[in-house]
């Protein structure tokens, strides 16, 4: 399979590494906007050879776009404009509607099977890439109706060779959790390290900041690059996630200044409740429920 | 040394683990309120037997009280009027003034060295502790002109020997600092874990949270009856440490929602820079920095 990754960074290098790995790909190709990022992930290995866009999708089984969401909107028609009939392609961006909406009327839609592969870390470029990054994550794939069946069956089958599960969703709903699950964690650790910097100098930052700050304000260091567009994307959701998290924080804060010590209590015992959604049993099994049904089925 | 340890949880224990390994301890003596963790703490060798509060302080050359900060205002107290003049005490409470206030007259206040170990884990109990947890941390001790001399010298050298660093801060200096890089950060936690569980379902967050959701929401899974108490004796500060987070949420969030998008950048940028700070050189070495100074030189 030939496999055309165009943005060579933490998620395009390291899709690169385990494809590879796993011999999805016989042949890896890499197309970059930075001559910088094209050398240094050719110099490391993660793909054979850097080509232009258009050569590189031309000879490509699947092309796969790996790049801020802001550039993909013009990236992915002009994708979809080279590509032949047997060509699928793909794209591991977080938000979902700006982006398809951007190929809607394409004469290639069908080639186009938009995923989101839930799974990143907070660094960034070809050096950042890791082996096993995907590996026992979920990736979302959106409106499959509108993808060729052809086209989705390969892409159920790169991210199955991944490690992934798939869950299928609108790119509305996945717009709306990710918003919740992914974007709202990047806001409040971007809010987070201004607070924090804004009242304490880097020395006692530096100095009293333990496990429990880095985890928490880890978030913080993700690059601008990437996450201010998808924030415009997402504008209207990513702001009604922080509505509501600045409705729980303004609550938690007026209890302890009131006193209200009792519904203090019941706050912390209703967020310890994470740990057991984090930590149970993987409800994928869980095939009779409801809501799984209605989000997790194909619709076919 | 005879090291008796109050509170056989997460911190004492690991507390035991490594001054056993460093043999700064010949012989570890365990307390605890719970039967079943005083047991499970022997059971599993952190402590060599486990007596009463009043045989287990006065047979002791340092004490350690590691028990949630409520109880402590009683503990500490009744510690004091144990000891004789030799035995040192110290604790590892998180804040510190109204800890040291519970002590304020008592005769035996030289004796006390508090002190506050910059470490921890969202996990309890004598099961979660761990070797190394201190190491390459920073332990706070307050107030140490208040301290007898031979008191403060044997605490310094016992949190030396667990491989930490030693700030030196008044008390009221340390619930400050320590409401914004540890307090703030678990009641973010906590606020984001009930903000999520308040929209999606746990299905969804389960299926979805990768790293980055795991990663801002860990603290949240942090034991209330250690979390409420630290929460209401550093009541006003943490209360500023929110209201200052919350502004910064709420300007990100107008940001967006306004379309600023020059202010939300530098926003982002300026969150970046704790990358630097966090992972930047210890400015412990930079000893000329007036601040440094300030906080972090013995007061004689």
């Amino acid at each position: 399979m030939n496999i055309t990754i165009i943005g060579l960074g933490l998620i395009g290098g390291s899709l690169a590494i385990d494809l590879r790995k796993n011999k999805f790909a016989t042949e890896l190709i890499g197309v970059d906007s930075s001559d910088e990022n094209a050398g240094q992930a050719l110099k490391i290995g993660l793909v054979d050879r850097i080509e232009n866009l258009e050569d590189a999708v031309k000879n490509a089984d699947i092309v796969i776009i790996a790049i801020p969401v802001d550039k993909e909107v013009t990236v992915l028609p002009r994708v979809l404009d080279l590509v032949n009939s047997t060509t699928t392609v793909t794209d591991m961006s977080s938000t979902k509607r700006v982006i398809i909406e951007s190929v809607k009327n394409h004469p290639s839609r069908k080639n186009f099977v938009p995923a989101h592969p839930m799974s990143g870390t907070e660094n960034s470029g070809p050096n950042a890439a890791l082996e096993g990054l995907f590996k026992g994550k979920i990736t979302i794939l959106c409106d499959q109706s509108d993808s060729g069946p052809q086209h989705l069956a390969l892409i159920e089958k790169m991210f199955q060779t991944l490690g992934m599960s798939i869950a299928y969703m609108s790119a509305d709903e996945q717009d709306h959790s990710t918003a919740f699950v992914s974007h709202l964690p990047h806001a409040a650790a971007y809010a987070l390290a201004n607070a924090v910097q804004s009242k304490e100098d880097r020395n006692i930052i530096f100095d009293l900041a333990s496990g429990g700050f880095n985890s928490t304000v880890r978030l913080a260091k993700s690059s601008g690059t990437m996450w201010h567009p998808i924030f415009q994307q997402n504008r209207n959701y990513v702001v009604e996630s922080l509505d509501v998290y600045i409705k729980h924080l303004q609550e938690f804060r007026d209890c302890l200044q009131n006193g209200e010590d009792d519904k203090l209590h019941d706050l912390i015992v209703n967020a310890n409740k994470i740990r057991g959604i984090l930590e149970g049993e993987n409800p994928h099994l869980i095939k009779n429920e409801e809501k799984f049904v209605k989000l997790y089925t194909k619709k076919t």
